[in-house]
């Protein structure tokens, strides 16, 4: 058994986005991603998946040719590698972009958002080679299937006229019924029964009133809130005040420390984060002052998966809760979640996943929900297979794009529909 | 490949170790250790090592029981079936023995010390089968040697007259000179360039004069000295006023998180834990209060490799130090501490180890100290041999032993010298 990289090949793509609205402007109607291929001498193919903006790619590229000749079984060997990648700095100081939504930016963020897909398709590769499910090598799972939420979105019913884009048969969701007839949808087709919508689009006021409309048709279910910061620590309060008996968690309802932990010491309502803790720099922070109690961990920006497992362990030993974010993702990093999810204890909240809003995918088959839950599969490596034919048509799609889309932008996607639309400055209520 | 677990054998020792003195008294001239045997349905044995004292063996003759027909690969899931093995809490809480020198008892941190020597049987039968070392299985070592300080006792030239003891040719130290001597005899032999003296044993300032010979016979190298919480905070302060110019690091001078932190905020020199901190739950507020600057992890009592790994990662996103403590321990957990060690970036400072005092193991062949170091072997699980023989021979000890021995008690070893003495309260000094 030869475990020696010697072949890593990185397709950029461009996968099709329903119109979905956020505090920064609306999903483009096409979101770049990166696939990661390792392949080892014994012919055994590893896969990965991360973000593919350019600034992504211009890491990923050099980071690959290091890897060469290293095994498929040093994870931590990684970060070594990747400390000797220069960053553009311009790249990640300069650019105010999505990645807002997602906390800080820098350069060593940037660099462990590129480690982790390749983390993961060394994962793949090793279990593949070996015969073990990805979950075995990070110590075996705990649970044979990982609960997932509803992640509901404010949503136009297709994208501006005359843009190319996918359609999508969700429909309008503008107002309470439509974010409760979206939820319906949602548990007929996939079996949720905790539901997450993304705010920060609407005034608190309408806010709460589809979150009041979703506990009322769905009662007693897991309910969360998520504006991404764009709230003020009064009008956070206020709607804590308003939807305390009904709320799960309030996520990210201010930006920062500071305002979390005065909304955390006020609201009486858990606060989740996937904005204010976003690097292991800025736990000691916020975990002594009580500003979260729930991490969303995303093992893209965290480093991968074992990244996400030490998370875990910092957070349980805190007392802090720990459920996932997502981002827009395909089923390998679906599967990746899955995987690491099944091993983590005391994983007590259902994880997001922005995949069923993702109807295409790179894989033969997709992954399913069964009532809410992905079942951790005992296959070797993730258990997924590419579908070599549709990365070459998402690839091609990527060619022929003139640059528009191969940077996600929520802000330049919200222009075309409303010229003057400006990322809006925080807090915006 | 079949990796499921069909049998388990469990087999306590009694081995040599000289008569070193602490705190608490002195080392008995044999002491218990369980030695533990996975072997999976193909026919491939892991080996692991931890106390083996009564109250440990008989918590994992009922887990061993449990194991059998899961797979060496689930980890994780041994503490799940741990939780369902009861502990007799008498045990736990009525013994005032040598774990007061390893800080809290709690049934759980007796369960975990238990559980982490069949995880390292566990990772390697899993590293034999799959041709992997154990640090590959743990992410793959960032260090191709780990480094270990020489671990200098007060000591005695041989045990009590009359008592049945092997013989060692260390001699005696109990004063500076004896010290120092006993310290040149461990850069000869083993070529360590650190140096840790266990304190406590005498008034503060015969151990003052003990380190300041070192630094004198030593200068430059890194020095520490542990008196097992013997001192108030006073004269803790008073030591580290008068050795801070020399110390590396104090540990555990003091008794407890008020105490520690008290020391570590008027100290000015380095606080590191072996007493403080030895579970997950006590390093918030330690770790929030700036008790400990340095954790010593020990993979017994910390849970395995894998939890080590997890303690590792809470203290680096703390700022806190991490190297490891060492209780009498044989090769098998030797090479257990080499290869987690080697998994863990930003070890600054060497390890630990009893090794050098134990002149007896039961391996075909002893790991060896080149330069202080021990080279992280890539054999496939820990690399080490167990000599079947040597086994019995040391189990058969354990046997014909009347029960004086099964359990280490350093103050009964003392009263075999000091017919009067008694464990002495603290602070002692």
């Amino acid at each position: 058994m030869d475990l020696t990289i010697t072949d890593v090949r990185l397709t950029p793509i461009l996968v099709a986005d329903p119109p979905l609205l956020n505090t920064q402007g609306v999903h483009q109607p096409y979101t770049p991603r990166l696939i990661i291929e390792v392949e080892t001498a014994d012919g055994v193919t590893g896969l990965g998946e991360t973000y593919g903006d350019t600034k992504y790619l211009e890491l990923a590229r050099p980071f690959a040719g290091r890897l060469l000749g290293r095994s498929v079984a040093d994870h931590n060997g990684l970060f070594t590698v990747m400390n000797g990648v220069d960053v553009d700095r311009e790249r990640v100081v300069d650019q105010v972009d999505v990645g807002g939504l997602r906390g800080v930016q820098t350069a060593d963020k940037l660099r462990l958002s590129v480690v982790s897909g390749f983390e993961v398709a060394c994962l793949d590769a090793l279990g593949k080679a070996l015969g073990l499910p990805v979950h075995a090598l990070l110590g075996g799972k705990v649970r044979d299937a990982v609960e997932y939420s509803a992640y509901l979105f404010y949503k136009w019913a297709e994208h501006p006229a005359g843009v190319a884009a996918e359609r999508d048969d969700w429909g309008a969701a503008l107002d309470p019924a439509g974010v409760v007839e979206q939820a319906r949808k949602f548990t007929e087709r996939y079996g949720f029964t905790s539901f997450k919508l993304k705010g920060g689009v609407f005034p608190p006021e309408e806010e709460i009133a589809a979150v009041r409309a979703l506990a009322e048709a769905f009662p007693g279910h897991p309910l969360r809130l998520d504006p991404n910061g764009a709230w003020s620590v009064e009008t956070s309060l206020t709607v804590a005040k308003e939807l305390g008996d009904v709320l799960e968690y309030l996520e990210d309802p201010a930006l920062g420390t500071d305002a979390m932990a005065e909304v955390a010491a006020r609201a009486g309502v858990p606060l989740a984060t996937n904005m204010c803790v976003t690097t292991f720099a800025e736990i000691p922070d916020a975990f002594t002052r009580g500003a979260v109690q729930v991490v969303l961990s995303d093992h893209h920006y965290w480093g991968g998966l074992r990244n996400t497992q030490r998370l875990a362990a910092i957070c349980r030993t805190f007392g802090v809760g720990v459920s996932m974010h997502s981002n827009t993702h395909l089923g390998i990093s679906l599967a990746a979640m899955t995987h690491v999810a099944a091993t983590v204890p005391g994983l007590h909240h259902a994880c997001d996943s922005h995949y069923p809003w993702q109807s295409e995918d790179v894989l033969t088959q997709r992954l399913t929900f069964d009532a809410g839950r992905v079942t951790v599969t005992d296959t070797p490596g993730l258990g997924v297979e590419l579908d070599h034919d549709r990365l070459a048509f998402l690839h091609r799609r990527w060619l022929d794009d003139d640059g528009t889309l191969r940077d996600r932008d929520d802000a330049a996607a919200m222009r075309v529909a409303e010229p003057g639309w400006e990322t809006p400055s925080v807090p915006r209520w």
